[in-house]
């Protein structure tokens, strides 16, 4: 075993978020047109320039004339005034006022300077030249004075305004197409580990390689909270590769985020670099996931260890001199929930922008969740909407590791450390992942099905969890999700029935079936090596209820068939899995659907019929979302018939 | 005058959101890098191309075996193994399993392909190559399967799933760098009138030009709701360049958007054009602001009008012929107001994005407003917290030709045509413009002052208006502001005084005085053109109380003084704005500040000082914004100091 650092001292949430807000993160200011000032945040605050209108403007259609020509005039006892000329919007006046004159005007057109009111065309009467003025009007009456809008030296919008279409609006009536706005704070994302490939390249399983998910889901996480991601290529585990990418990143950065491998040695190397290269605020926090959290500085070339941060944040140093650090947990959703909880805010604060407004929902347990350890726990959970409309609350919990998490919860429920269980029932406070997440319209769990796979992209919105019959069932026992999918093997015991359909099983083998199996006797009787399915899944179930019937025949016990079936208890997660394993040579036959043989080119030996059948929540049918649903099972027949290998049809 | 289309049949709002509704503006798809993809939407559905993990991963630190070894094994009865190698993670395994074998194994390692389990390391004791397990192990236990986390062929993502952060981690972790994803609806944007000009060019205020505000704003718009947007170069009222750029942007846009100028003429030509080169479905909505709202479809060379859609939306056509069309209002709050209303939720249609969240909060109305027409209303509002916490709701109305209304409302009030009126203290519902709009955390209205209006950029999200003492005063008795800015020579009768300044006033001049203006008695005396302020402003007080004094001491009476001021009647907007007017020789002398005559390289000549205080509203004295406030006003002293020409300072 390779040697592992321990973090003895583990820092409280608290005291991380403090070593968080020491650091200095500020990005400064840039100019940027203001075409492309949208969503950001002004650097200072901005004049008006001139006069909006920039000239006093006609706010009706009449006659512009000084104020005193009217003076005592009204219905009865007209004033009489001359038309001199005219003044269209778009036009700059061209005649001169003098006593006894009056100028016809369009709304929006400019004021003749010599004119300080106007009569609106309903109060006159005109024969020719001559205007009856049946109203008397004050000065400035009816018109839209220069900068009556907004004025010049006025304050228009103050520093930290964020710029919407609206601030937009606003300064380009001020003519500005410069707008000086906060730089994004750039942020430079460094994975490290041997094993970690990215995205688009070969991974090599063998070797257990996997795909860097933290790179790219992190940069995402940077833009949405207003930083400008920078990745730069991977840094394996060793260490001098590593200390040049960190070092280029503190360079060119604001925050330099390492991400990376979970395995140990890696963790110890960027450990070593930083505490050579920087000073470490702050290494582990009390918190399930993320406890491999770093928090420190990233020196220039002069900084070394030795100074620590006081945690009311004043000891800062200039960005020139290096960077900030955080280290981020290997495993995505740690690394995720850490990011959420520790850095966005950091950068949000350092772009200028605002937390989100409240991405809070209320809701209650779906079921009891306990809390083992002592530390302060992020427990990523799914919403569901009950009948009632009120919200459900559910763990979603796959382990660290698990990348599907990622998209299978909605938000986190905080356990403070010294909670020791949520009870069913409880009421929690959910923060959303962002405040534009919904629950799904319709959540599901139980058998994976390709034809309920295919079904689900006609939902909008649709959660679904192919865990299996087994699963399904209990969940919709426990009142969890809206409807559950189950193989009808296994007798039904709760839900309403909104559909179903049949499929085919067997065992799916190579093409042209080389070994010549010709049913479920050949595994038991001869040496083929067999992929199983998990017992979780109705298609094992039916397996296990053809292979009683089998021993029934025989006279013998059924576990002695099962016995005789190489590879019978090592099963695989997905309805394709095991036929994918025959198509890469690593097994003779696998436990599957003719559907899918047909999809993946294999042979397919028939054993029997199943069928699947969709059950409702009993209180939720209403719902709709499982009324859609419902419509849609009515219509399973086209996704049946629209594609060859699906459901019944005979494709082999 | 000129003569108007009269838009004679209005469409109802219903209508309105049908002909859009009926318009195609599908933009298709496209296929974007992993690292760009960051809220977009998914065009189809992403399943898993390989296991994740790639391979059966070892779950813990320990042994792998095969499960058989252990059956049977306990603490008191160990079963026997012999450890054959090492496998770190990363690794390829190099070894092979003979019966009674074991290989040593890190966390996240690949299992070796003869063993089925881990045991792990605390269940075992070790003495050499020869291993104890005190405990019986079954087949898979310990070990993450290939494909636990997500099997080759499971559905990842459904179509339509926007892409966040989340969604780009499990995108990765399945090695996908590559994503279909809806394309933008490109949306062009041509923008009429002649008298209109773009941000950064020079307006000629003589000749009634003014800035093209819709264009950006729009744009801005258009990418909020996830359009890509297409500014056109500006055209005139020149039918030719008008339909030329209106058949560019056809060709080359999923929808085009007029916007321009309010005048007859423009809005007629934009009207032949659309009649001749496509369908016109509206003209004219009953809706206030917006009424001339213009729906259709602009044609490709081959097509011309007659057809017209159904509201249900049946009749369409593809987008390859054309555009849809809609034209905007002229006036930036109508534009901004129709396009948020009508056209964005098109937009996020077509760009397969949900409607965002509710963005909706429940206040109650702090004053009456009436509504006299019967066309359905738009009512722009502001929203401030009251001392209690509740949201007070206050239409914001300076009329659709303001631009400033964009930035000082928060949201909109619908009121339907049949409503009369919402009547003070009246529960409304807002439509917030987006979610994160939140209340200022301080509201004020008042007196126009230079040093308040730096002091309000120490300030997190303030309002305020600076509408002069009088309104400030009186908004304050309606209790709508938290605080009133007033000028101290009227009496004060409401409000608890958070704090004030004293500030020098009098006639701003040309720089040297050239005139010789030497006080108020030259104004009355001899020929010179004056500028005032507004009657709302509290410098307007000062000045008629320093008249009256005047007039007492010559025992005559201020009316007589006040006719022979040329231009006491014409009073202008801001406390810059009778200096700007000064300096750009249009008048002799102006109402002002000496900060401001500082600011601007005037003379000066002093008259008075007056005193500005700061009055909350008795009920909010508590408000955390309001005790900030007050907080700033306790060091208004750096304010007075730390710039010349401010406060009392004497910087002539």
């Amino acid at each position: 075993m390779s040697e592992r650092k321990e973090f003895r001292d583990l820092a409280t949430v608290e005291e991380a978020h403090a070593a968080i807000e020491s650091l200095d993160l500020d990005p400064g200011t840039e100019t940027v047109d203001l075409d492309e000032a949208d969503g950001r945040v002004l650097a200072e605050r901005v004049d008006a320039g001139l006069d909006v209108p920039g000239f006093d403007r006609s706010a009706l259609d009449g006659y512009a004339l000084h104020a005193r020509e009217t003076f005592g005039a009204s219905e009865a006892d007209p004033a009489t005034v001359t038309v001199v000329g005219t003044v269209e919007a778009g036009q700059r006046p061209a005649v001169d006022l003098d006593a006894g004159e009056a100028v016809e005007i369009a709304t929006g057109a400019v004021m003749p300077s010599d004119a300080d009111a106007m009569v609106a065309v309903e109060r006159t009467d005109r024969d020719g030249d001559t205007l009856l003025v049946r109203t008397a009007v004050t000065p400035g009456e009816n018109v839209m004075a220069a900068g009556a809008d907004i004025a010049a030296g006025e304050r228009a919008l103050g520093p930290g305004t964020r710029l919407t279409s609206r601030e937009i609006g606003l300064l380009s009536a001020l003519g500005v197409d410069q707008v000086p706005v906060r730089a994004k704070p750039r942020v430079g994302i460094v994975s490290t580990g041997d094993e970690l490939v990215r995205p688009g390249e070969t991974v090599d399983s063998g070797r257990g390689q996997i795909y860097d998910v933290n790179s790219y889901a992190v940069a995402a996480g940077v833009r949405e909270a207003g930083g400008e991601p920078v990745v730069y290529p991977h840094a394996g585990d060793d260490m001098t590769e590593m200390e040049r990418a960190l070092r280029e990143a503190a360079d060119e950065c604001d925050l330099v985020l390492s991400s990376g491998s979970t395995s140990a040695s890696a963790v110890d190397v960027v450990y070593r670099v930083i505490e050579e290269q920087g000073d470490l605020l702050l290494h582990g926090v009390s918190i399930k996931p993320g406890k491999p959290m770093l928090v420190g500085r990233l020196g220039g070339p002069g900084s070394g260890a030795g100074s620590t941060a006081d945690s009311d944040g004043s000891d800062t140093q200039p960005a020139s001199d290096g960077s900030a650090y955080i280290g981020l947990p290997g495993y995505p959703v740690s690394a995720l929930s850490i990011f959420r909880t520790f850095v966005a805010p950091a950068i949000r604060r350092a772009a200028g922008r605002a937390d989100p407004p409240s991405a809070t929902v209320e809701g209650r347990m779906a079921v009891r969740e306990r809390h083992d350890e002592g530390r302060h726990r992020l427990v990523p959970v799914g919403l569901v909407t009950d009948g009632d409309g009120e919200t459900l609350v559910y763990p979603v919990d796959k382990g660290s590791g698990a990348t599907t998490s990622l998209v299978e919860a909605d938000g986190i429920v905080e356990m403070p450390a010294d909670v020791t269980y949520l009870d069913r029932d409880e009421r929690v406070s959910v923060e959303l992942f962002s405040p534009d997440v919904r629950p799904p319209t319709v959540f599901g769990v139980g058998e994976d099905d390709p034809l309920f796979s295919r079904l689900l992209d006609r939902l909008d919105r649709p959660r679904y969890l192919g865990h299996g019959s087994r699963v399904g069932r209990r969940r919709l026992r426990d009142d969890v999700p809206d409807f559950a999918v189950v193989s009808a093997a296994e007798e039904v015991e709760t839900g309403t029935e909104l559909g179903g359909w049949t499929r085919e099983w067997g065992l799916v083998v190579p093409a042209g079936n080389p070994a010549g199996i010709g049913g479920l006797a050949d595994l038991v009787d001869r040496d083929h090596r067999f992929v199983n399915r998990s017992t979780t899944s109705g298609l094992r179930t039916s397996l296990g209820n053809a292979l009683a019937d089998l021993a029934d025949e025989r006279g013998v016990d059924r576990h002695d068939l099962v016995d005789a079936i190489e590879g019978f208890d090592f099963a695989v997660e997905s309805h394709e899995s095991p036929a994918r394993r025959v198509v890469a040579g690593d097994a003779d036959a696998g436990l599957g659907l003719r559907a899918t043989a047909g999809k993946l080119g294999c042979g397919f030996v028939p054993v029997g019929e199943e069928r699947i059948r969709v059950l409702a929540n009993h209180s939720r049918t209403e719902k709709p979302g499982v009324e859609r649903l419902r419509a849609e099972l009515d219509d399973v027949g086209d996704l049946v018939d629209d594609r060859p290998g699906f459901g019944t049809a005979d494709d082999r």
